[in-house]
């Protein structure tokens, strides 16, 4: 299982808005850099949110947010870890201070023209009934990242599938 | 220099107001550890206060601060890294946080009578001058930590060296 001549660490950061696939792929990639022996973190948006609930939702401490976690993710990174990042992270300022920091840092943008129709957390339905708010897309921007097809894509969870997009992450690193 | 038996990874917090010691104790304790063979991250208070310059001095803040670093503290702990935390940390409540998610803790409360005094970076003079605000001690209360003399003490730098410091810190891990 050893392989000569492989990156050690790097930084994939999956943003887009929720219910686009951002966890499905995350797990996915996860699960294939564990098999391939890598040490991996995984750090979910939702899970980080839920330990620090008082976050707010203000452009300013969205972007706090994701600079501290970019910050430390940039650590991992340091310390031979493939770092799986899962986060909204609808702002370009906060995106680009984290790929300044890393190494070896690549961004990939999911998205979908069916979020709101497959709604398979139930939120959009939620935000309609103005039960919540706060969703990226909706009520706060979600700026679309520049790609440059090198280290940067975008992908449509709408025309690949899981399997399709994991193989694209993995053929952008390697 | 392989050790069998040695604990992997732990988290060394040191906390106590400015110019009591803490820097110097966490470089001492990087380069013991890094001789050691330990695979060693250090992370200083003032460094990542000045990539988040934006961070406020109101209690929640701080504590948002600290209970954020500290989550990444212990993601790198389980990642098989000794952590060293070099922060000021003022309140409990976000110490004992810490303190809970972490695996394996140790709190160093460092005091002195004399950091007024000794005003290694001139902090307190700027102080007393109304240059600035924000001191832990003086307008932003400092809570002195519950020590348990198991994994949490005090140690007087008034009292102890900086190589007596880091040897009491040693024996209490070992």
């Amino acid at each position: 299982m050893l392989q000569l001549f492989k990156k050690k660490s790097f930084v994939i950061w999956l943003t887009g808005v929720s219910g686009v696939g951002k966890t499905t792929t995350a797990e996915a990639l996860r699960k294939h850099f564990l098999k391939k022996k890598y040490k991996v973190e995984y750090l979910n948006g939702d899970v980080i949110r839920s330990v620090f609930n008082n976050t707010s939702f203000d452009r300013q401490s969205i972007n706090d947010h994701i600079k501290k976690i970019g910050f430390f993710a940039s650590i991992l990174e340091k310390n031979g870890i493939v770092v799986i990042c899962d986060f909204i992270s609808p702002f370009e300022e906060s995106r680009k201070f984290v790929e300044s920091i890393c190494k070896d840092f690549y961004l990939i943008y999911l998205y979908s023209n069916n979020v709101e129709k497959r709604d398979s957390k139930g939120l959009y339905k939620r935000y309609r009934n103005e039960e919540i708010k706060n969703i990226a897309g909706m009520d706060i921007p979600y700026e679309i990242p520049e790609v440059d097809y090198i280290k940067k894509i975008k992908i449509s969870t709408d025309v690949f599938s899981t399997k399709q997009t994991v193989n694209k992450i993995i053929r952008l690193i390697d």
